[in-house]
């Protein structure tokens, strides 16, 4: 049976979701699979399922700083931790949903996840998500007056709810179908699962 | 600097302790670095970390049920979820720590784990550790009555505080020298990491 995409349930707030962001367009294409990018909100998963952050446990929390910059170093992708973390990431999302509804959807998802990974700045703060829509020479002022729609604000509520029902409990998620893969050490499967569906 | 080892904490009850334990004298030989196998007790190291096993998380536990066989297909290795999980793995891991001292660590790391997670056995019962050390040809009724020495309890209890002061708080934990690798899905970085150390 043939694949036709794999969604991307992302959070810009989740590290490992900027890292999965940097190697799923490549992927996807050389899956020949479409990526269809869903904002969803990761506070509301783990509130909904009782899953915890990583840093709740010390330990676990500073493991991940020298994970991830692993994991950079592998991808050779930059990786500069946020001084503002957890960020509230509410209107970076929304924005996101505006985007995909006018075609630039990837371009922002790609560049709200570098901002704050890659480059570490502060995407809770307005002004900083207007800068990266005004960097990919989008109407920013626009897009965020958009982003104040009763209709955007659902769409951001129903697609978190849809991941949480189609067994989501953090981040990224990445759905084939139904078949969930967790996080940016699953792309090694998710590629081998593409690679069986296509044969 | 040449590194000298990989030190593998292991407890039987971890899924992906098994997975990793199929994969990693291979790894270890082809990096040419000597596997070093510590028993270790998770529960202790769960309870002085405030981690929490994955399956608390409903949709956590269902995705891993999933997640394993991916993995173990992808390693082409057997997988039988044991009907007895969590199994006591006290008696388990303190003939590990007997079977070390009499040389024949890895062989009985390596059996117990797969009789496990690989065929379904209950290693909670004494009987089945038993005949896993009688299949190796050892001497079954002397190492499970040697599990019973002060000094064998006190090591085990010893290799987990020395692994949670060391910054452990999940399985497997892998540490080259005293850089942490947690889990079967960081064996990538492990490798990466080897050959940079001997670069």
């Amino acid at each position: 049976m043939p694949v036709a995409s794999i969604e991307f349930f992302w959070d810009p707030v989740s590290p490992y979701t900027y890292l999965a962001s940097t190697q799923l367009p490549s992927l996807a294409r050389e899956a020949g699979v479409a990526l269809v990018y869903r904002p969803f909100f990761l506070g509301g998963v783990m509130q909904a399922t009782g899953n915890r952050p990583p840093a709740t446990v010390a330990s676990k929390g500073r493991y991940m700083m020298a994970d991830l910059q692993m994991w950079a170093r592998a991808y050779k992708v930059p990786l500069t931790p946020p001084e503002t973390f957890p960020a509230k990431t509410i209107l970076a999302l929304r924005a996101g949903l505006v985007t995909e509804q006018q075609g630039d959807g990837e371009r922002y998802a790609q560049a709200i996840m570098r901002a704050y990974w890659g480059q570490g700045r502060d995407i809770s703060d307005p002004a900083v998500v207007s800068a990266v829509l005004s960097e990919l020479g989008l109407d920013a002022p626009a897009i965020l007056a958009l982003t104040e729609q009763d209709a955007i604000k659902a769409a951001l509520k129903a697609n978190t709810e849809e991941a949480v029902a189609r067994g989501a409990f953090g981040a990224p998620s990445l759905f084939v179908g139904e078949q969930l893969f967790w996080g940016n050490d699953r792309l090694d499967l998710l590629r081998r699962y593409l690679d069986e569906q296509a044969a």
